[in-house]
């Protein structure tokens, strides 16, 4: 049976993959009277009398909502908010089985940016942190720049920083095999959507200095007029050297291709074409934007896709459970970029030198040692970095 | 020690009263890629394609937010959304412990009847039905109104019908022992918000014909300038004899008296002057209108409140369980009249003729054969009256 098929039944067997637990008795006239009323008055009026007490006295220190408002699922678009809830509610069962967060799947039947802003922060006192996902750009960044600054919690789009965060992890494992200085290579990135525009950026501050971003139309370069807003930011930033043409053009001579863009657009010319040792991430989904095994055949050194079919999976799940349990733990007003750099050596480390080899560059999204390390490493550097209350 | 500060305790250890539970295996590759990617994508197509499917293949069949504005929490009145948690938290672990109904407490940070509306409509898709909780009232009725109209899953403001199943419920056993005729009798309500005014109204839709509305200002009549628009309805529906004056004079005489007002506003002079085999419930917390001891020595007949350390407890716990279990299970689009009747009946017949007396009108709030009961009961009458899906 093929995968979509199983996957299909099982969900409507299982007929939800989250549900709430009871933590408390409420058995007996004397377990309701602590639990419910009377008693309940009391942590009521001390949260009244000081909001900071909500992530002591409910389980706001622990919550996250996963929310979507279905325009960008997987890599299917825009199918509608009740249809993104099948992810969302992966989401929430991944967040709890490797995080222990406490994770809410909500859709918002809206697409209009201020709708979804208005609606997230007017919930906000429900919950310890914001998770938004599968958002489509460029509203996304929108949404999210306006959340950070008008919220006190931290607010994480993990379609573009989770996925940032796990390719930068995989591209540092892979520079160790190809000998290679991030500061000297050239990378290029495939996708200029939430995902493409915040891996380049994540890149560049992790000490990338030649980056050149591509999308359907090619390479972004400068002042040129067919960019939206989003894509003229980054194309200020990166190919400095205003160079213009097509991906094929940008790959010539490159040491690392990272795609987010749609499947089967790169060929082994192509790949030919790059430096000796490169790497390639074609995370494209369901269909890489090239195979691994014609990007071996090419001459690549090192290859991770988006896909568990491949060595080297470069998944998110690596990132937002541990990431936010980080966060929550100290408390944390918002996720920062030290966080966020934080959480890929996190992951990269977790990988000895013994182990790492070109088949294995990353941790496996199942390794519970991977999800704590990041946890752990994203609460110290908010802790270091002075956004931490606790 | 005090219930209270016992309660502030255990809050401060329980630290959330509910959690997110994780209902399917995700510890492996093959896990991941029927929960998650890529085998999710095929749920969500065929979500996309109909939009029912989402009662099958996640858990909106069985969710329902719990969602304040924290403007009427308890007795206590506007004390903040977050504030409002822990009331909203103890009403999810009820939903879950005695109707095995997935519920997440929401606060939403606007007293605004549109941003209220709104919000809740923009998040419908997400959830089975909606338990609106501690609005105050008279912005209540308009977004439960307006809710019901323009959604097709149950909304139930637990603290107007909830209240108003539960007494009702009370009445139709303490008539029993009074051999009264429901029909016959007079009844005071005191208190005209958002309980009172919802008590009010479902009584005379069970057959009450003689009802006199009480506020701060005595008796509803019909034209009365002062009345706000709610209670100026509800001032044609009684008092059909203009009676005007203060609660003093409409209890003279009454077979039954209601409270969902302040404490002590009754005096033993005002029980004294009621019919024969008064029935009293004064309901109002933490402190009730008069106390059962009071009562009873000034003739009372029966006494109901709202408290645990009496006989007769009247408590809504006994109603939304059952009533979101039931309209669950039949995939209700609404929560009618006639439901919300069969709730009542249901939680009266849970006390058998042999065990009903005067301090035992009612089932326990943890009885889980009356939770049951309300459940069977209220999706039959769904059924019935045609709302039901399923």
């Amino acid at each position: 049976m093929d995968i979509g098929k199983e996957s299909l039944q099982k969900h409507a067997e299982w007929k939800g993959k989250i549900e709430t637990k009871c933590r408390v008795p409420v058995g007996s006239r004397e377990d309701l009277m602590l639990a419910y009323t009377p008693g309940v008055a009391t942590p009521c009026l001390e949260i009244s009398k000081d909001v900071n007490k909500s992530f002591e006295l409910t389980r706001r220190w622990n919550t996250v909502p996963v929310i979507t408002d279905g325009t960008a699922i997987l890599g299917l678009g825009d199918i509608g908010p009740e249809a993104g809830m099948p992810v969302m509610e992966g989401k929430c069962a991944l967040f709890k089985a490797y995080g222990d967060v406490d994770a809410y799947p909500l859709c918002i039947k809206s697409k209009d940016t201020e709708d979804i802003i208005k609606t997230i922060k007017l919930l906000s006192g429900s919950f310890g942190g914001i998770n938004l996902e599968d958002i489509s750009a460029p509203r996304c960044f929108e949404i999210e720049t306006r959340l950070k600054q008008e919220l006190d919690i931290p607010v994480f789009h993990d379609d573009q920083h989770g996925t940032a965060i796990v390719i930068a992890a995989a591209l540092l494992n892979a520079l160790k095999l190809a000998k290679k200085d991030i500061g000297k290579i050239r990378v290029v990135v495939n996708g200029a959507g939430a995902a493409g525009i915040a891996i380049a950026k994540f890149l560049l501050s992790f000490g990338v200095k030649d980056l050149i971003s591509c999308d359907r139309f090619g390479i972004l370069c400068e002042g040129d007029p067919q960019l939206n807003p989003a894509q003229a930011e980054l194309a200020k930033l990166t190919n400095r050297t205003h160079m213009k043409g097509l991906l094929k053009d940008a790959m010539k001579g490159a040491d690392v291709f990272i795609g987010v863009s749609v499947g089967k657009c790169v060929t082994k010319e192509m790949v030919a074409s790059m430096a000796e040792r490169s790497i390639l991430f074609p995370c494209a989904n369901p269909i890489p934007e090239i195979t691994p095994e014609e990007a071996k055949e090419a001459g690549a050194y090192i290859v991770g896709t988006g896909s568990s079919q491949y060595p080297n999976q470069i998944n998110n799940v690596l990132v937002f459970p541990g990431l936010f349990r980080g966060a929550l733990d100290v408390r944390a007003s918002t996720v920062n970029d030290e966080m966020m750099k934080a959480a890929s050596r996190g992951i990269a480390g977790c990988v000895s030198p013994e182990e790492l080899s070109v088949d294995y560059i990353l941790p496996y999204a199942y390794d519970r040692k991977a999800h704590e390390t990041v946890a752990r490493e994203v609460a110290k550097t908010a802790r270091e970095t002075g956004v931490a209350k606790l």
